[in-house]
């Protein structure tokens, strides 16, 4: 996705140790055109991975929702965003599942309510990184516990240097990433079109 | 909004001690059409109240996102969404308020950076709920920390016995709500159109 290139090209910032600074479009502040663009582009690239069928997006709280939103925008699917506290209004029996935070450290928790995703979804995971790809991989895990379908994996920016691709290559989904960081090597970002 | 009445009126739940449950909806799933009719539904409320040269919308993770990026969509104004825990990509010199949380307990911190509001900024805020009304006065607070103009406040549902609107009257700004919830005593839920 050019805009999505350029814009990183433009705004983001290497902070060093693999750390892509994008506030000012995806973690802090959103572009709603950029956005919105960033839905059709996954939706096309699922089509053209042959993915029909979706009855579903997730994605985690919170830098997913925004993209997912626009995906499900894109394609007319209800979007389901895990949790990782327990509001009081969710009710026994979720799922939960585990993942390291890559940039607020620690563990995080994602937690789904089966009430949501159905034995008979079929479903997209979407997520603004793909860097360890631990995240997604617990993503994936509720969308198993639900017994619902993964479809697909849809990421905003993918790291190429990190290890999340190969991580997920045992889901054997279409992983569709609109921009690609080849490497943060000194100062530089090179960013190609996903 | 009457579509949003509706969905009240046949998905709400009352789980007592005014805790309304719309998950399906707002809270974990996202109807994405209905949400971009949010941020259209916003847009002219906000017109018919008077509000003219927005530049930007603030609001809080994480259910604030949705309703806060299609209101973004519709006025085609960036978002900044405030976080409740600092990543390691905001620089110091970040703006905090502390709030109360309904619905998970404790205080949440909110944290804006700078960076992306600006003295020059005209805001309208926008939340889930306008219940206490303290997450979205100290949402406004950073509004003023950073320089720039509050113009308006819109949150999606409304529960209008509780003080929140009291709360914000001396903000002065116009405070629109989508749907108003009148009165939950017993099970059921007393909702109109804002």
């Amino acid at each position: 996705m050019q805009a999505l290139v350029d814009r990183i090209r433009n705004e983001g910032r290497n902070l060093g140790r693999n750390i892509l600074k994008v506030d000012g479009f995806i973690n802090h502040q959103l572009d709603p055109d950029l956005t919105m663009q960033m839905g059709q582009a996954f939706a096309e690239g699922f089509a053209a991975a042959g993915i029909t069928g979706v009855t579903k997006i997730i994605t985690a709280e919170v830098s997913g929702i925004a993209p997912a939103l626009a995906t499900g925008v894109a394609l007319g699917v209800p979007v389901v965003y895990a949790r990782k506290k327990r509001p009081i209004t969710m009710p026994d029996g979720t799922y939960e599942a585990e993942a390291p935070s890559p940039t607020k450290g620690g563990i995080i928790r994602l937690i789904v309510s089966p009430e949501y995703l159905l034995p008979t979804d079929r479903v997209l995971l979407i997520d603004d990184f793909l860097a360890s790809g631990l995240t997604i991989k617990a993503l994936a895990s509720l969308v198993a516990k639900c017994g619902a379908t993964l479809c697909g994996i849809g990421c905003v920016i993918e790291k190429a240097f990190q290890q999340g691709r190969a991580e997920l290559a045992d889901l054997d989904v279409p992983i569709v990433t609109l921009a690609v960081i080849e490497s943060m090597d000194g100062e530089a970002i090179q960013v190609r079109d996903g």
